[in-house]
């Protein structure tokens, strides 16, 4: 994240710790919708909208997760930042241009869609090309939006958010958000002991709860694979290189988990998943970007696990959508 | 370590690499011995002399396992320092005095052996009362001295460096140096990747000969139990909650290596190992003082380890020497 604070742009944590050390992420600010409707101010279109992501960013990775496995490469357009990020932000480059427009910065792309604009800019960022605006660039809203209001363009037939289950979809996707999406950066960007040590307990007790959980339920939400476990996957494969040693959340790796690492094994093994994960950007993203965290911005070897190893979660009933099933 | 420099005493890491980043660890200065002869300039005797250590660090660590295992505890006295070492190096305090003079800092007790002293101010320190001097102050040289010419005030009958097996110590005390006991260091203090990739590689290369070594043998130099062991356990002990995480040696936890855990909880269940065991020293030690490598200051939760745990190790041939069997 980085924002214009006095004329500069900030990546630092530091600007995001209230008076009591404790990280507070701030609130995104284009939240319009695609809708399945041709009435509707951004109506669903084959080849009309974009996806900026950076594949070292969780959030973005749920939004690129919910395109892959629903087979929306042709109808959603993609494009990646810079994985690492200094003083000006998300980054464009000639290996990771900006296939629309001309700027240096993902900062030109919120500035072509507010004129004022001054708040954080943060992937995923979902662009419209005929109105030449961002639509959304809250990743839960863009990850409903894929899955249910282009559903219509999708190649595969999967649906994340199923009747019967929405409720409980919606309840684990906000439980989920406080102690493990967002505690890992609660504890890694703690500005004092105490607010460190309550992340880090949140966390923990979160974890052990949903490794108790997946010993009998095959995906969060129940036998159905929902937007709920890409939310979860998305820090779940990030932890042992990144938040377990950068972030300080080094009670317990998630290998070491049997349920949780069988789980984030599945999941990576769906049709789609592993080229949205890239373990160089994510690595690079973290050590390199945090100064005040990491202040020689050494990357670190990183543990020998291998998420294509054989899992364990046909012991369990349910299973993904037949369409994922090869 | 700290050093004077331009009159103020350093403790920052980065005083310590070389051009090209790499840790270079400064030789210590006192470097005589006790020897077990009345007409030595520093003879053994019981009550004489004093050992100043650190619970936190690695290498004074090797004399306090000496000490405790032989059981010199009447014969050497044993004192301890603050574990946070700021800016002012190494520090006594209401709760860890220097039971013999008056100073607030080690460095006092340096400058009492030697007025123009400058160098580098470390634990561990052999301190004679009689002639008021240090004697020495490099590790592997006191953990030599305590073992063999203390050796008859030791309550205990262990010789840890046994006729048949000396060469093979001294050789494997000098092996494990470089990659293993300095090696986490060269990795934690590298001011660039290349070195931090090197130290990296040069460890886990070492780790994993070990690893394979074990399981054919119970302890370094074969079955009997010598100085090599000291040394190398002083850093395993440290590795999960401090070199892993701290010092960014990720790729694997000493707990996931079978052999090496397991030779681990052999030693720490050797009697007297446990109380020269202070997890608390020796994390605060490592995260609260380097603030070149981990500005805030957190200190993470740490891994769930039992170093009580049972152990594998009794399956191998020789064992601890009998005075050590309870």
């Amino acid at each position: 994240m980085n924002m214009l604070v006095d004329g500069e742009w900030r990546t630092d944590a530091d600007e995001y710790t209230n008076e009591d050390g404790e990280f507070d992420r701030q609130e995104t600010t284009f939240r319009d919708r695609v809708r399945d409707d041709p009435d509707a101010d951004f109506p669903v279109e084959a080849g009309r909208y974009h996806l900026y992501i950076s594949r070292a960013c969780p959030w973005a990775h749920r939004t690129a997760m919910t395109r892959a496995l629903k087979g929306l490469d042709d109808a959603v357009s993609l494009s990646l930042v810079e994985p690492v990020r200094i003083d000006d932000g998300w980054e464009f480059s000639e290996e990771y241009p900006d296939p629309l427009h001309d700027g240096d910065y993902l900062r030109d792309v919120y500035v072509l869609a507010d004129d004022d604009y001054t708040g954080r800019v943060t992937v995923p960022v979902l662009w419209d090309r005929e109105r030449e605006t961002i639509v959304n660039n809250e990743s839960e809203e863009i990850m409903r939006m894929l899955d249910v209001e282009f559903d219509g363009l999708a190649e595969r037939d999967v649906d994340l958010y199923p009747e019967g289950y929405r409720d409980e979809v919606d309840e684990i996707i906000d439980a989920v958000y406080d102690p493990i999406n967002n505690g890992v950066y609660r504890a890694g960007f703690a500005g004092t002991q105490e607010a460190y040590d309550e992340a880090v307990a949140d966390l923990f007790d979160a974890l052990d709860r949903w490794e108790s959980t997946l010993d009998e339920r095959r995906y969060l939400a129940g036998d159905v694979l929902t937007e709920a476990d890409l939310a979860m996957f998305a820090t779940l494969v990030r932890f042992d290189h990144v938040y377990h040693t950068h972030f300080k959340c080094n009670r317990r790796a998630i290998h070491e988990y049997p349920n949780l690492w069988n789980y984030t094994k599945e999941l990576y093994q769906l049709p789609g998943i592993e080229r949205t994960v890239n373990l160089d950007h994510i690595v690079r993203h973290y050590y390199e970007s945090h100064g005040d965290v990491n202040p020689k911005r050494l990357v670190p070897v990183g543990p020998d696990v291998d998420f294509s190893a054989d899992h364990d979660r046909d012991r369990l009933p349910g299973g993904p959508p037949p369409a994922l099933v090869e």
